[in-house]
């Protein structure tokens, strides 16, 4: 499945913070075709470091993500769980991002230069009222469902909740319903450890050399909240690096530091620091229900379908999380589905561990749209 | 209680690395009385950024811990846990450590600097033997008890295992036989933070700024380690910090956030980042089975009575790890008792919520006591 990327420009978007930020670009890749009634459509909202490249291969000449299957492609295309053959499945890039949509890296055009930290502090409901216009361009009337894991859940839980009436159905999977103080902790870790970098220079570097160091250590605190105690046990345990005893210095000694180097400098040549500060901002400030913690009333409106999946070991976004949003639901009798799927991979497992969760996601696809077509 | 700080000091000591170290300063305190047949010594032994002083009330003029509680003094002291109008308590700082004992910060008289990262590369059992040298030097012939907890319950084991016919019983807490693969990445995450800023300068910042902001960032992250998801979400769930509604900045938003700079900030001003560097190595290095992964060898000649306690919200040295090591005694037929507690507070329970800890403790030491008079 070869794919291309999309840009859509709109004029300005009215933000949470009380700003209008305009223009705003919007990355984005669709796979599938819409059918006559426009009513297959999906949108997959994307997690933290994600992008609008979900799936197939992409065919933009010298991109980044040339040639790289996208990030959930074993859950998306034909015949998967997201069936392209079925169903017409958007996906793009988060405002405040740095993969093609505006984000802190874009330039302002009043001043010509990177916004850096001029950029207005957004919200998960600003992005999904970005996406909302990204859907409505492309004269989609409504949504047959909106999925994502992680922050991409905040965004299907948000979309459930702003825009009841323009989403069948929604699947938040690993997710919560406002972020916690531990998950907020690890967010500002890792934004101080990108503030501490002295070439973060207050977030006016683009004509510099990026903050890597900082950038490289806050990714690689998000790497150990991804996998599990477990998983980091047999996929490393305390295998040695390329050696066979201690070498009693500070160089690398285990596999798992390695990979964790390894993954943190990876993670600076395709990320921008000022969107991890940005969209953890975003995270960190996400409360479904503004701050007043009941549940019940954010609820009350919605008579959106979820299905509510999470992970057995999924530590960063615990069971507890999404059985707390259950409950609530089912006591408004809502119509909710929930999975807690055993699993080792601990986070990640929405990603790689996706045999039951690809199960579970098409029949639900399939009964919202055998329930759309009765109605 | 007022204590005085003591110091022994040592020609030499050879190294698991290799290397000889020479001279070694330990920095120590003592509390309660040696009795006649000197039968009553404990040996506390401390947790990564411990140090000497343990309890009472430090009367060291001008000294940093001038005036302040020691950080066990809730367990050590007349009718506490380790009752020092029956027993005799010592502690001291380990080695590598930045608190009185030699380490990276001390000066190499061969050079007349200090050691920086020419310091060599220690391990547990390194500071379990200078430990030793320091118990011989007091003229105790057999510790009734060693007993700490996170590395300090590393320590203890590692008595078992060196020196078992010094040692009537240990208490290791909220430890492990072998540093797992997530704890070692966590300490590797807290090196490459101090290794990343710019003032660390390959660890030879004694006479210029110390690596201030990346020291800040380890500590922060060690400090969402030491609790629990629960206690987090307890002591400061989604509170904000001196404010009514969001900054939409990238100041201080919430308690959490508060809490962990503050934390950050303060420990530098009472650690030394290479000392983090070298502590948090020899606790990576910690395997009891020297990687063999075979814990009954590595028990078989013991025959020290064990009291095993974990906590049941501590998922930095989760229950499990503790019950591997009781499974492995047991079997052995060793005299071992094992506590799981029931606490929210996460690994820092054992500093914190003690109540049940000191009976346990209590008990289990007048028992041993009790044994070794019928001895």
């Amino acid at each position: 499945m070869i794919v291309e990327p999309q840009c859509a420009r709109f004029d300005s978007i009215a933000l949470e913070c009380g700003t209008t930020l305009y223009p705003v670009e919007v990355a984005y890749e669709t796979y599938g075709h819409l059918n006559s009634d426009r009513s297959n459509a999906i949108l997959i909202t994307h997690a933290f470091t994600g992008d609008a490249h979900a799936a197939g291969i992409s065919r933009a000449a010298g991109a980044e993500n040339n040639g790289k299957p996208g990030w959930w492609d074993n859950m998306i295309g034909p015949g998967k769980a997201f069936d392209t053959d079925r169903y017409f499945v958007i996906c793009s890039n988060v405002l405040g991002g740095c993969q093609g949509t505006t984000g802190p890296g874009s330039i302002n055009i009043v001043t010509g230069h990177p916004y850096g930290l001029t950029f207005p502090v957004i919200t998960i409901r600003d992005m999904v009222r970005v996406q909302k216009m990204l859907i409505d361009s492309l004269g989609i009337p409504r949504l047959l469902c909106v999925c994502g894991g992680s922050m991409g859940g905040m965004q299907a839980l948000e979309w459930a909740v702003s825009f009841p009436e323009f989403v069948r159905c929604v699947i938040p999977i690993a997710t919560t319903w406002r972020h916690s103080a531990q998950q907020i902790a690890f967010n500002e870790v890792g934004r101080q450890a990108i503030m501490a970098d002295p070439d973060w220079c207050d977030g006016d570097y683009y004509d510099k050399k990026p903050p890597a160091r900082g950038l490289s250590v806050a990714r690689m605190v998000g790497h150990i909240t991804y996998m599990s105690d477990e998983s980091m046990r047999e996929k490393f345990g305390r295998k040695l690096r390329e050696k066979e005893k201690f070498g009693f210095d500070f160089g690398i000694d285990f596999e798992v530091e390695s990979y964790l180097r390894y993954r943190g400098n990876q993670f600076v040549s395709r990320f921008d620091a000022n969107s991890y500060l940005y969209i953890t901002k975003a995270e960190d400030y996400f409360d479904l229900t503004n701050g007043s913690g009941r549940l019940t009333d954010a609820f009350r409106t919605v008579d959106t379908r979820f299905l509510v999946i999470s992970f057995t070991s999924d530590w960063l976004y615990p069971s507890y999380q999404s059985q707390e949003i259950v409950k609530v639901l089912r006591r408004l009798n809502g119509d909710v589905a929930y999975c807690d799927l055993q699993s080792n991979y601990g986070h990640d497992a929405f990603l790689v561990d996706i045999a039951e969760q690809s199960e579970i996601v098409r029949g639900f696809l399939e009964s919202t749209a055998r329930l759309a077509r009765a109605a």
